[in-house]
């Protein structure tokens, strides 16, 4: 059973179709095909931004630091989460892409609070030109830890951010995950909740490999499209970016996806509660979880060939290791209960 | 009719329909997956280079930047043709991923001649520490003007560059094309002429978006793999890169398609050749053709709707005009023959 | 008084000599003069490090990024302290001049502790290539709050970096005033103990605006001079920098003024203990002390014209603010005690 | 004799004495120091633009290059000279401050021309965004062959640049130098002239290392000084680049070195223009001069002792060489006379 990660699953068929459909003739290159105009509209609309800027992306880290970069000088610090895939999963591309801006950690914890992001913030106020220049925020939808903010909190921390001119920006590599887990509109989740720049993401939830970018506030969309040229994210046959994404939202593809990886996930995560010694770190919202489990449990597990990743500790030398599960939508609930079976033991 | 470019093409079916067989089940991601062993094996094979490292990524500015950051420290310089695509066409993404070296254009021509490239790198040599230490030699075979070099004038260029201990990269976007038209192997035409690494091109000539960037010193392959990562390229459904450029490489498929594309253009400019007033400005070597006719002819095709890129001049007003011809594998000779007949008027 | 850096004192009146004496006639530039072969071959004995390379630079800042870019690549991170000068002061310094290498904060604390380090490292660890590789270990040594590492702390922590084959590099802006405190030699503090490459602090402690950077490994000492030019680090009449250099270490003037500073804070700190509501965050062991006094008190001082920094707190609304006061070589001891007398009151 | 460059004689001493003068007690570090506020002042009244914002840094290229960063992104290219010395000299440093920009060399002469540097704009212009975008145009006064722009030419060329809304930034390391040649005021010479930044030089005119950053616009004022802390050029112990920079423009010091420089070489040149065999490959307009002499000549010239450069050819194998002189003002008369009595031999 893949438990690993929701890159390791399959393309959703309609996706995969719409690829195909995509291979006929020739059509403009670098983003100026027709399926390029449909998607920038959907999300437009998706969004109810109408002036928004859209531009599509292979990966989650160019999604990220490109939307960054557009927001962040080189002399600039960004606060993120000490869990942040910008700062432990993406092997300094965030200073890379801003020549060398800094991460500054925001409290200890997977979601970032008001409060330390304030303290955050005022600490590096008052040493200019010692100190880095404050950046933005970004904030990660549904965590990394598999949690999500709130409307309420999210609006919390941007006002945070725009109390001290700071823009906001989203990584959403999970964002279907975390819309269907709370229940809002896209917009209520971003730009009406002070978000400046998103990165939506696509390929965790059943595209192959897409992510748009959307910058609420257009003004940055030139630059954007040089610094994507040149960190060689432009796709020369771009049709295929775009069929990705237009199949992804046609119909509420994405939604049902989403809504697919967290169910199986709630089922799953029901199932093990009831196990001994099993303790969730942090609560599942959507289609992750990291859990405490004994470790003769972790071992039979991997006996029968389960895939997920060890957070913490060893199963030979320690009596429970930490590890996380992530289910996709391509998962059939019968799978879940099959593996809670052999799970039992 | 279609010859802006080679990347406004269809995928070869081969290779889509590698991608939907690939697309079932679970897999390692970021590359850990078995399409991309299989990948490895087959370029080690092609190339007779069974200790190369071999990586994929998604597009040909990213491989030749990768590939020469790990070749060049941000203290150095770059020998290219004025004309190459890291110089004309990538927006400062080999400065970007060298973090600032700098690109020495060698000589006026669009192939490099082996005097040019010595006074070059002579002129680099005395001034330590004031003038940038002289770093890799690039090469595009076949060039962005449609050349080739023969072996030989690769083997010249490689001596002068190791007689300095310089390494070499080759930029073969259009590898599969150059290596048709001269007919010998490819270890013959990379690193047995002395290339040290290599973009061998894969979306231009069928697939979809992957380019594979060949180490032949596998010392490298550490840091490419971390540069990688860092520059947001390292896919994490990657078994989709993997399966087209296994079926890309499969059964010599990138030869036929190549051979295609060069026999198309052949047809076409025997064809354009016969018109009055058309002069190649260069001898097409491969699928690319640079050539400049008469404004009339220029707006005909145009009015007719077929796709060319304009290099210089204006059909308004001046006489003749320059233009670019590039034909992939997509286009039957049939085609070709209906747009001569055409363009005849 | 002046309490605030030491970098507010004038330079010491042999600096000053011998900068007008060398003034006179031509010589070579750009680091070709003979004084810098003078001062090359001072720092070699005093380092019993014949083999090592010697480099100057203007200010602290560039000695501490330069030496470390020489021995970190920009998919790397650097383990040093959340209070280090490199991480707080140098405006994303460190992050431009590695091309975009990571600052891992190594635990809360001034000083970090084998344990720490340790944990950090292994932190670091296991994640290839998400996460960067593992960098340099950077200590300062004395510290940003004025405290010094012993000679066995410094052993325990550049063992854990060796254990990882990790460079070590140390922040000496202040190495004068640790060497005397700490009664060693400078070898013994240095390469014997592990460390790789030194910033050798010269401008706090005498001189006008010169550090020597002391690659123990001289294997990177071409490397360092390209980085130094092109950071514009190189000084075209270098033999000024190389004047303070020599003058600043000839008959153990370093030495002298160092011990001066660290006296003149131990009277200072020795005066300020008696008074009620004063206690010092950091046992002061060189020439800087931070200390929690009354708001009042500071009100006072302020007053009186005592220029200090107020590191947290603000006298107008809390009751004890901290301070940071540094003395250099230059205050007479019969200033501090007036000083003391009228921050009696 | 030393003809080698202006950066190998001595400092002026009434500058030496200011700095002598500046070594008492305590005052602001970080440019926060009295003196720093006369130069500014002193500076703002010389270009008669009482808003410009003026920073002070010790070298030449940090000047150049921090000066540039301001005014252009990463993903543009600068327009310079072939002969420019951010190209030629800087060992990248440009491309390192601007986090990758190009440089994009505009004709094959030392001098620019208004027609030259539109063709190269327009070439750069029609690329969007495969090509780098365009960026400031950067012009040497006096430039690196000792030639001068006359007022009409600068306004030709920035009337260029600003056409295209391209910001001019102008490397004066020998500003003095050309502006007595002119015979204009600074202000006629920049930002009348159309110049929107000026590195201001001082090192090779007199100083011992400073040279100062005047931003005719003061909107990039805040990005100045971050990107100056940044890249390790803010001087802690200010007060010593201040000093030098008062005294520098005080009494019209300046123009006084900068005048005795340049009548030094035009009567070295008038001597020199007699010898048989000796031509000027362009005629010297301030205090540099290029001149092809036979190789005897040269060779005479070294056994005395003579300090001059040979940009091209070698004594031993060409019968004539290129040389570069350059005089500074503490050469006297009296000494060129000798020397040209020598060289007759």
């Amino acid at each position: 059973m893949y438990f690993g990660s929701d890159n390791t699953g399959p393309v959703h068929p309609a996706v995969m179709e719409a690829l195909v459909a995509a291979n006929t003739g020739f059509t403009g290159s670098y983003g100026a095909d027709p399926l390029m105009d449909q998607a920038r509209t959907q999300l437009r609309e998706i969004f109810d931004a109408p002036e928004a800027e859209v531009f599509l992306v292979a990966t989650g880290t160019a999604a990220n630091c490109l939307g960054l970069a557009c927001h962040c000088p080189p002399t600039h610090t960004i606060f993120c989460s000490p869990t942040a895939h910008i700062h432990e999963d993406e092997c300094n591309a965030p200073e890379f892409y801003t020549s060398g801006a800094k991460l500054t950690l925001v409290g200890t914890d997977d979601k970032i609070s008001p409060q330390a992001l304030a303290r955050a913030i005022e600490a590096e106020g008052n040493r200019f030109p010692h100190g880095p220049a404050r950046g933005p925020l970004s904030l990660t939808q549904a965590t990394e830890r598999g949690q999500i903010y709130t409307l309420d909190e999210i609006r919390a921390l941007t006002a945070v951010a725009k109390s001290h001119d700071l823009p906001v920006h989203m990584d959403g590599a999970r964002f279907g995950n975390a819309l269907v887990a709370l229940g809002c509109t896209p917009a209520e989740m971003t730009w009406r909740a002070g978000v400046d720049v998103l990165s939506f993401g696509g390929t965790k939830n059943g595209c192959m490999g897409v992510e748009a970018v959307i910058l609420f506030d257009p003004a940055r969309a030139t630059e954007f499209q040089l610094r994507r040229k040149r960190g060689a994210h432009l796709f020369s046959k771009h049709r295929y970016l775009s069929a990705q994404m237009v199949a992804y939202l046609a119909d509420d593809l994405w939604l049902t996806t989403a809504k697919q990886a967290n169910d199986n996930m709630a089922r799953l995560a029901d199932g093990l509660r009831k196990f001994p010694g099993v303790t969730f770190d942090y609560e599942p919202a959507v289609n992750m979880a990291f859990l405490t489990i004994p470790s003769p449990l972790a071992k039979r597990l991997k006996a029968e060939g389960t895939a997920f990743n060890i957070m913490q500790g060893s199963p030979d030398t320690d009596d429970a290791v930490t590890i996380r599960l992530v289910t996709d939508w391509s998962i059939a609930p019968t799978e879940i209960d099959r593996f809670l079976a052999l799970a039992a033991g």
